[in-house]
C-alpha cells in the first residue's frame, strides 16, 4: 500500500468476539485523533453487497454449495471495493471495515474446507495488490466467544453451525497471523472489556503516530 | 461427458433471437421422442440462484462492477449445477438449459471485456470437467434481435445496453463456435419460425439418434 493513502484497518474474529462494540470504540478513537474515516463492514457495504450479504446469513432450506457462498462473498467484495473502499483511500481517508479477506480464509477456507489455492485465486482477481495494513484479530475461546453469542436472540446461517466448524474457523484465522505476523495485532478477547480496550488503544496508538 | 449420463443441452443466442418459443418446440420434441428431461435457465434454477438473477437483471442506481457481476453469475452456476443439474445428469436425464457459461464468455467477456482467462478459470472452479455436450446457438443480426426484443413491454439491465454492446456479444458466441466447432448447432434465426424450427428439428435428429 502507498503511504500516501489513507490506511486500511480491518477487524477480525469469531462469534461472540466484542467485535461491535470495539468497532465502535476504534471508530471513536480514531476520529477523536483527528483521522477522516470510512467506515464499512463486509460482506456488504453498498446495496448491492448488502442484498448478497442477506442472502450469505439467511437460513434456507436449500443447501448452499460452498463454491456458491464463496463466489458470492467476492462479488460483494468486488463491488465493495469499487464502490466504496478505493474511492475513499483514494481521497486519502482510512477505512476501518468489520471483516474483509481474512474471514473468508477462516469461514469458507477452514471452516468450510476451500482451498487456499481457490482463495488466492478470487483474492488475487478481485483486489490485486490491494491488503489491510493492519488486521485487529479479537481472539477469544471458541466455547466463551458461541457462550456469548449464544445470548442474541436469532442465529444467522454461520452461527448456526457446530462448535467444531468454529474451531476450524480459530485455526484459520491463527494460521493467516502465522503467515504474516507483521500485519495482524492479536489481542485477547477473553479478559474484560477495560483490558481488551487498554490492548486497542496500544495498537492504535502504534498507528496514529 | 460418459455417454452412460444423461446428455446436457443448451440453447444460447443474443436479445430477440427466440429463445423461449424456441426452447418450448425443443423440450416437446424431446419429450415426444421419450426423453427424460429437466429443463432449466441460468443464470437461476434453484430459489438462490433465481435470486441471484433477479440481482442481475434488476436495473439499480448503483453501477454494478463487472468483476461483482461475474462472481454473481457463477455463483448462480455453482447453485445450479450441485442442486439440479449434476443431480439430473447422474439419475440418467438429459437436461435442456436456457443459457449457460457460453453466456458469460459473450455477455461478461466479449460484452464487459472481462478476460477470456479469468473466466475460465472461473469455469474450471466451478463446473471442473462439465460441459454442454451440444450447444444450440440462435442466430440473427443484431439490429433485427433488438427490434423484436424492443417490443416487449420493459427492459432489463442487460437489454438496456447500447447497441455497440450486442454486437461485441454476437461477437462473442461466434469466437465461442470457432473455437470448438463440434460442440455447436448454429441456427439461422433471421429465417421465420417455420424455417428456424426445421433446422432445429433436423440438430435433434442427430441428438436422439
Amino acid at each position: 500500500m502507498s503511504s500516501s493513502l489513507g490506511k486500511f484497518i480491518t477487524l477480525e474474529g469469531t462469534e461472540g468476539v466484542g467485535k461491535t462494540t470495539n468497532l465502535e470504540f476504534i471508530k471513536e478513537k480514531l476520529i477523536e485523533a483527528g483521522v477522516k474515516l470510512t467506515v464499512s463492514r463486509e460482506p456488504g457495504g453498498t446495496p448491492l453487497a448488502e442484498e448478497l450479504r442477506e442472502m450469505l446469513l439467511h437460513k434456507r432450506q436449500e443447501s448452499v454449495d460452498s463454491t456458491a457462498e464463496l463466489l458470492m462473498v467476492f462479488a460483494a467484495r468486488a463491488q465493495h471495493l469499487n464502490q466504496v473502499i478505493k474511492p475513499a483511500l483514494a481521497r486519502g481517508e482510512w477505512v476501518l471495515c468489520d471483516r474483509f479477506t481474512d474471514a473468508t480464509y477462516a469461514y469458507q477456507g477452514a471452516g468450510r474446507g476451500l482451498s487456499v489455492a481457490t482463495i488466492e485465486s478470487l483474492e488475487q482477481l478481485v483486489q490485486k495488490e490491494l491488503r489491510p495494513d493492519l488486521t485487529i484479530l479479537l481472539d477469544i475461546d471458541v466455547e466463551t466467544g458461541l457462550a456469548r453469542a449464544g445470548q442474541r436472540a436469532a442465529l444467522d446461517r454461520f452461527e448456526s453451525e457446530e462448535v467444531e466448524f468454529f474451531h476450524r474457523v480459530r485455526n484459520g484465522y491463527q494460521a493467516r497471523v502465522q503467515q504474516a505476523p507483521e500485519r495482524y495485532r492479536v489481542i485477547n478477547a477473553g479478559q474484560d472489556l477495560v483490558g481488551v480496550q487498554r490492548d486497542i488503544d496500544m495498537v492504535l496508538a502504534e498507528l496514529i503516530g
